[in-house]
């Protein structure tokens, strides 16, 4: 991500996900009113985490949520005696800007802040120290690019393209096979750290049934970051065979794919798994200029390490302006975007 | 302290800390030799924090040491089926470079790193959920420039100096009495975040008994710094008046009043409290070049705050130079320089 304050920060280009995570709030805050045990958590104090946190203000707005809906357990239950302290730790990338993070912090927080740097595709705390875990919009991404991808006569080398939407098959199953991959290495880290009766709740991308990749509003931005990027080539401004040797690390998973491998990981009971769609009032047409800020405040690291930071202004320029000329398809995505919402509870 | 690694940087600039940590390495050992009880910790982790950080490398070598000196006695008690995971807790203000720390983090590290923003004249941790602290090189900063030398009506009114090394004694009572504060303050937040049996190490700048301010190294510096700052005054370069209204807020302790302190405190029972004075190895001419980077290393971000960033490199160029003619203090003082070695346990 995009770090920092400036134009193209995340932190000033994260309103999607902000309003993702809005629509999950109450679902969330069910998650804790019914399905977290606070009475089995006899040990000050509560520890929750953030993972994949970027740089805030969504994080902050999520775990100022999420201490409430504690709280209010608490209080409900006649436990106010027993009111714990709260340690919250903010988890991302060593590369995040952490810095970012902690100067905006809010002053008025009821916990104990702190960063841990370090991939979620492995442990990152001691065992059984952690009681809830929250990830919002961070594990559609992928520990890395599927090996498959990587060799030219593989059937899966992806020329032209830079994401398995509109790709073959070989493509797609690469990625579907990295991220099981990747979801068991994450599932039996997360199994270790939290405390048994623990609660992780995940809102992630999500494949709705029966839609293609190609028309769910990440698909049809991949597909036109692509395309600008083959745009480039073909005016020659970077080389064809970087674009094929370009791929980016993002899945969106199906429901069936994620319920398997939570249920063949065995670790922990599904509380609540389920697709989320977008309320009405957000389905509203996105704008070209909203769209390129969006991607480049997730994407533009990843692609500058690849292409180097000289093309970034000009791809943005052309993806921005595909955006528009490619507005219906846009929105149209829109209707179609949903996103997986997973309550599951450490057995 | 100056943040990634360039040339004026913490990172590159800190080998005097560095060398008085390894100095007191034994006795941090022997501390946890001998004074930590690690059977009365029988909950896996054990969670260890540096305060005052930085940006390493000290940080890491000094954790680490510690870190093994906890898994040795863990074997030398034939505790080996019982050792803990760690968790290493790296704490400084939020304005720390913490991306260029986590960025260094070692990779081969067996501990759980977190970084926690924030002062520690203040609470940091919950309750009873610390077994070892250490704090080098650090307590020494005051919360806050004594409010007394605000005034220009007041006694402590700081005129042309910038710290109460060679002033009237109401400037070093206002310091005294800030130190004081600070401290009773920063023992209060720690005795509620170690557990009972814990460990605090404090290793820190102090005044040797019979010693002026002025003659230990760190004294003779800001004496330095301050001629430099009126010389650019008088020069026209900045005003005298924001030489008098600026003050270094750092102070060194006598032993006398840090034991007094622990002991009005009253949380903590003092397991080894002494001055320890260099290696006569370490007695060696400090150039003036060095000693120049070294103070802008630590004070440049302060100074810049007050004056301006134009007048750095100036001030540094003069105090070098002046570094260089006063060459003989320099160095009959780091004879005198001694730092205060504490191991305190939580009642």
């Amino acid at each position: 991500m995009n770090g920092g304050d400036g134009p193209h920060s995340y932190l000033n280009n994260s309103n999607l996900q902000r309003e993702a995570t809005d629509t999950c709030r109450t679902m969330i805050e069910e998650a804790i009113a019914q399905k977290l045990d606070v009475k089995c958590f006899s040990s000050n104090p509560l520890r929750l985490v953030d993972l994949g946190c970027s740089v805030g203000p969504n994080t902050f707005i999520a775990m100022q949520h999420i201490v409430e809906a504690v709280e209010r357990k608490y209080l409900e239950q006649g436990l106010k005696s027993q009111m714990p302290e709260f340690q919250v730790f903010f988890n991302d990338l060593a590369a995040n800007d952490f810095n970012t993070l902690f100067a905006s912090l809010p002053t008025e927080r009821r916990y104990f802040a702190c960063g841990v740097p370090g991939s979620f595709h492995g442990r990152l705390f001691p065992e059984s120290s952690i009681h809830f875990m929250f990830s919002s919009h961070a594990l559609h991404w992928l520990s890395k690019v599927p090996e498959e991808l990587l060799h030219k006569n593989s059937p899966a080398w992806n020329r032209g393209r830079i994401h398995y939407t509109s790709a073959p098959d070989a493509v797609s199953h690469a990625y579907a096979a990295q991220f099981d991959h990747d979801m068991e290495i994450f599932l039996n880290a997360r199994a270790k750290e939290l405390m048994v009766g623990g609660i992780i709740v995940i809102v992630m991308a999500a494949l709705p049934d029966g839609i293609p990749a190609s028309q769910i509003p990440s698909g049809v931005m991949f597909d036109l970051l692509g395309a600008s990027l083959m745009d480039m080539a073909k005016a020659g401004l970077i080389n064809e065979a970087q674009v094929d040797s370009f791929n980016l690390p993002v899945y969106a998973a199906p429901l069936e794919q994620m319920t398997d491998l939570v249920k063949r990981n065995g670790c922990f009971t599904i509380e609540r798994m389920e697709l989320v769609y977008r309320e009405s009032k957000l389905v509203v047409p996105v704008s070209g200029k909203e769209c390129g800020m969006h991607v480049r405040a997730g994407m533009e690291g990843i692609i500058a390490k690849h292409f180097g930071s000289g093309i970034i202004d000009e791809l943005f320029d052309r993806f921005s302006n595909k955006s528009v000329e490619f507005s219906h398809q846009l929105e149209s995505s829109q209707r179609e975007g949903a996103q997986l919402f997973a309550a599951l509870r450490r057995k």
